[in-house]
């Protein structure tokens, strides 16, 4: 395959048979690759992910999200990760032969076909905002989809594409171009959100934390246990080791371990070889003295 | 490519022109891809590392074996790594759409080869072993080149293929088929070598410590250090980060820092996976679900 994008788009939902719909609607694109979907009923969000060239990604994009504004009512939904529309958003990532602003000019293909044919305003962010603060998600989604008609109104948080109003069940959705990035959560032993909120707190970037993360609390019901839910942005910056240490320091001022983590989505070999450097002092790992990636580099170029 | 073998022989030599005149030769065949070598002063060894189809690495392994012995004095030869021949030992490691019996059907037509070709007799090893004993490369080896041709006069170190006498400059060669295994060195901080032998006896699986691994005790000259050597036959069993906590709690028994560790050859993906699972406590990190290599496997498809 010459271009490879990756497409990583979040919906509102967590409804197992919404779901099979909307990664049908992937199944359904030639040369567009199903590599991963996870979703929890304490989101209520599913996260999908695809890889194709630019016309099957385009394709996949669009109709996944049409299904999804079909079959997703916003009015009803509930889920503690923040939102504002059925279709929440929409990233476009440069994986092999492509550009970043390949990805741009994906997302507002992708954008302007949604606005059109379904009457559902877009935000553009990440690289392809069309304004400084849009760059950031957080102040997109500022408000939730419960505010969104009222945030709406506002002159600075006029759509890129699409009237002054929500879908009326769809609520608005963000779409943009972005670089990989991480998305890691780490599973606290208590089920006290005001101590979890403290350590989410403790980690993100723009409260004091550590650079290129974004962490937020969340609650794990029936688990007795808490979440601190994590993007991060620039994970060769900020290693996943510098994360899980700084959260086991953090964790152990209020007495509590950390039982477990996972990944939301899929892992960037780098995460992993970088974790197993820096715990096993390696000196010599690099992604191409893993063996199976050194097999596909070398069997590739003959 | 639709199979794919791996081939990782040992040559007794450290001398950059040798090395390159070795790999020189994998180069040359159509279809065998160099992925990986590495050679040191301190064991005088050269660890080179390529796939192929049948026929390619049959070809590579053939031709680097004759430019070893054509090169390579073992009377002159010094090194830290027990050995009997010029060309030690020439796995054949099973990797994709091959059999292991495939593998010990190579090396019995290598071994056979280079027996009629250059006179060197053949001990066969691992999978392609004609007695149990010969399994162990350990035995086979037992008096190293030194005293190998009063070694070969016992009955039962009879090589496979060839007369009773070794090669005069390129003494014998071990050739099998086995699984692909894992060399990981580890650095500590003492030149002491007692300390250091101490440790590496108790990793070694025959000596009382973890089962599949094989551990030898190294000096690394102007670095005061010495180096923990290991082989680690079945890393999904013994993963790396029982061996590396093992080695440090030996280790913090003299008050020796563990200072660094090395792959020797390349890292299968799962033992890096099983590294970060374990110290970052990952549920969900199975090797399809890192992305570089999700992907290779949805396009493949396709």
């Amino acid at each position: 395959m010459k271009e490879i994008i990756e497409c990583v788009p979040n919906f509102s939902t967590s409804d197992s048979e919404i779901v099979k719909a909307i990664l049908d609607e992937v199944r359904g694109i030639e040369k567009a690759y199903l590599l991963d979907y996870t979703y929890d009923d304490y989101y209520s969000r599913l996260v999908v992910s695809y890889v194709g060239n630019r016309d099957s990604v385009l394709s996949a994009a669009i109709n996944t999200a049409k299904k999804a504004i079909e079959l997703i009512n916003m009015n009803k939904h509930e889920g503690q990760h923040p939102r504002i529309g059925a279709v929440d958003v929409v990233p476009f990532i440069p994986i092999r032969n492509v550009e970043i602003e390949d990805c741009v000019e994906l997302a507002r293909k992708f954008g302007r076909t949604l606005t059109e044919e379904c009457g559902v305003p877009i935000y553009l962010y990440g690289e392809a905002a069309t304004k400084p603060e849009r760059n950031d998600l957080d102040w997109v989604r500022r408000g939730e989809y419960e505010k969104l008609e009222e945030m709406m109104k506002k002159p600075e948080r006029k759509p890129d594409f699409g009237s002054g109003s929500p879908h009326p069940t769809a609520g608005a959705t963000i779409t943009g171009a972005r670089q990989v990035m991480v998305g890691f959560n780490v599973n606290l032993g208590t089920s006290n959100m005001e101590i979890a909120r403290k350590i989410a707190k403790a980690m993100h970037a723009k409260k004091g934390g550590l650079a290129y993360v974004k962490a937020m609390a969340t609650e794990i019901p029936n688990k007795n246990m808490t979440q601190i839910g994590m993007s991060i942005t620039s994970f060769e910056k900020t290693p996943l080791h510098r994360v899980f240490e700084l959260i086991r320091i953090e964790a152990n001022r209020y007495n509590v371990p950390i039982v477990s983590s996972e990944f939301c989505g899929l892992a960037p070999l780098k995460t992993i070889t970088d974790a197993a450097q820096h715990y096993l002092k390696i000196d010599n790992l690099t992604e191409d003295r893993v063996l199976e990636i050194a097999i596909q580099r070398a069997t590739e170029k003959g």
